[in-house]
């Protein structure tokens, strides 16, 4: 989205496997949700793959470039997120004995690990705060719709159950935004290792606010929220993939218990 | 969906007029989200218009059966629900001064609304039934899934995340299909009319309960959950549009506080 | 509360055991929560004893029947939910080398979990149906003191907030009528020990109701629902402190997804 | 509970009145709700009173400080929260004719109405912070209770819905307390009266925290969370009560929401 001229690939669910023959690696595997590989100017995918799946834990993956037209690699298809299809694509991609050379390593073998963690935090921070901007924006079209629109004389807007919607929206974003601002200013401060727990409770909290608002947004304009009229529908679909992308909500949750049982730990 | 050859326009809050001139009726105006259109044996659509809009408040409407290749009819464009566009068609129509015999009309002149009220009641708890049915099958997508994926070592359907929403659909489910099948024994029993207080309710349990299941279910699946892999993106975008569509859910729970209010109404 | 002359602990979780010694059984361990104890009535309690605490898993158990001036039989003292004391008593009680014959055995050595079991049910269904007359009246206090209330100029009744409480109120606790009266009938017919697994179901359901129902009738009274000039704070007290004995919630949604994951199970 | 030296009565929904008579002014009410009458040193009551119910909004009420052993004054009952009293007593008082002089009167004639809010605002900021603190010690609790308890041979602590409570804790827990500070932030830098939306905000968000942090950590402990051996049900208590005082959480929605429509306002 942000930089199209890299593909890359976010859910690596689906295995990969890099194996060392003669001075080259051959790549095989598949990879689905692949952002990016559709945009006209997109020249180099980068992906991970297990170069050593016996290894220790974090040294079994390493990063490669991939020039997209190389041998072997397959556009399968182009995936939605609900009905609506990515021009730049989420695509789901094959790889058939494609045949890569040392220079296509990113970084050190056995360092995708650790890169992937370095891009992530980041790149999360980036996405929550482009969430937050999209709530604010679902907030402000709720508002203005729910005072144009008319329902049995008198303006959405005045009904006690569309306020209450319109005072949790400010105060859940406002929340986030001051989550957001305190993490980034963390990884200013301690760097992005150090912050990743907050990383993981900042997704948690501002998909969950965001689903909200943009569902209640969705309520307040009737058919036209569901419809293509607004970009509540799109947003919503965006929003809700993400729940499950880059880690499902589930995953950061168990996290950050665990680090807060471990805080709070009883001695037997 | 289920008989497209009469597309029918549940959304009629787009206004259309209906004015005589000599022998005929000139009907002006817009519909939008009018199903089945686009169905290749569709000839005919039913729409309400306004025959008399300052008459009292239920004889101010009168039905029409309206040749799909009347002139002064357009299809201007089908509507997306979440990108969705049905086959059939949801779509917007324009009505030009589209001119009708008397013969178009439905029923008596000024008689449209109890036509739509004695199509809503049963319309609605078919819907439900087919709710229920979507529900079940999202439930069963669940289990199967929770028990086939494993994270982190174990099926999720270990998780007691997991297996609290299992059980709560279980629940609600169950609830939902009851409340139906007392719906529709007193449909049978004392008729449409004096059962549409409880066709609001079951439209609001069963929409919640469906909804709940499945944004559920789709968690439980992750990127294939909002990808076309299931079909449960698509039942969600159904799910969340019939919150919206044949009255939204604040409009119901409106009629059905309204009448618990008089029920013990306070005398002043 | 219903039957004072003989005090029950539902809330076995301390441990009692009752050992042969000669032709007696000595009885030592805790009980909490015993209730009916403090009734003016009450001469005897009921109460469960391990006899065989590593033979098989239901086999465990032996119910006995104890006077409450048996020796040894101490209560130590009242017990409270959230604030408020049962005049009959919700009681710890202490047993200390309590010696019995073989003439307070309640049935057979060894039988206790299956009594156990066989009392459960049908008192949970009582419980249930005593849980929606309550919601029932906490709804009807709503309503009245909603429309008696009014706040800047308007009677609460008419916010469409407190307009969607009590709607979702009716919706939920018709809901659960229906489903406690089903799971009657199907005692009726196959008998209490089939039926176990649908008195999981509507104790979760109903406690949910009813909690959410006074929780929102004690907010539509502000003050007063809190104090004790309405019965909607003892009420809450008593509901939410069901959703823990007898088996708190996850504990029956555990078993309901148990039961509902064979019904889909995947084999492997 | 901080200074009970002087008692005073947030909630003055019950009616009093000041009227003048020759030097004096005559209180005419009751009221309720009124905290730290019962301590022991209490020697001073603070009250709101109408002195002029017809004038401008902001200029109808008069502060007064009133002797505990004025003649007239009637402490009518200490009242209930759930089934808590508290040692210091939020009482119902009773002022029948009491008769005090312009020395009683706090600030200037008019004027209490500036006064109240003077004082809510840095009050509330207190409240909020002290709710933190609790829920803070709640979600200890909760997380030594989880480990330390078994069920079905495993800590409850391992369990994926008692981690999510834990999770959501912190994420919720950390978001209030970045708001509250931020407020506090505020009120240094721009004074109270221009943070009070601020301070609704804050109200609304660490009530509702606190509310299902409890309810969650007193699931986790069972029966004992309800008994009085965890503070867990008489916080509950304070908290669920405190969503009612100083203006229940849908006034302060309505504020919110009131303030956000302005900002989008659609020009007619």
């Amino acid at each position: 989205m942000t930089e199209p001229a890299v593909a890359s690939s976010d859910a690596s669910n689906l295995a990969m496997t890099a194996e060392r023959d003669g001075d080259s690696w051959i790549l095989d595997g598949r990879k689905w949700y692949v952002s990016g590989v559709l945009h006209p100017r997109c020249r180099y995918m980068m992906t991970v793959a297990h170069t050593d799946p016996d290894g220790p834990r974090h040294g079994r993956h390493t990063q490669f470039i991939v020039p997209v037209d190389t041998p072997g690699v397959t556009v399968v298809r182009n995936l939605p997120k609900f009905g609506y299809f990515d021009a730049d694509g989420h695509v789901e991609l094959a790889f058939d004995q494609v045949r890569l050379g040392d220079d296509a390593v990113l970084g050190r073998v056995g360092g995708g690990f650790a890169i992937g963690q370095a891009r992530l935090g980041p790149a999360r921070v980036q996405h929550c705060m482009r969430l937050i901007g999209m709530a604010e924006q679902a907030l402000r079209l709720m508002c203005e719709r729910s005072q144009s629109r008319e329902t049995f004389g008198a303006p959405v807007s005045t009904r006690a159950n569309v306020m209450d919607w319109i005072a949790e929206a400010r105060i859940d974003i406002d929340a986030a935004r001051l989550t957001v601002l305190r993490t980034a200013w963390l990884m200013d401060r301690q760097g992005d290792k150090a912050s990743a727990p907050e990383m993981s409770k900042i997704k948690v909290q501002i998909l969950r606010t965001a689903t909200t608002v943009l569902d209640r947004a969705i309520q307040v304009f009737g058919a036209a929220g569901v419809s293509d009229d607004t970009p509540l529908a799109r947003w919503y679909a965006t929003v809700r993939s993400l729940r499950i992308a880059d880690g499902p909500d589930e995953v950061h949750l168990m996290a950050i218990a665990r680090r807060e049982l471990r805080r709070h730990e009883v001695s037997s």
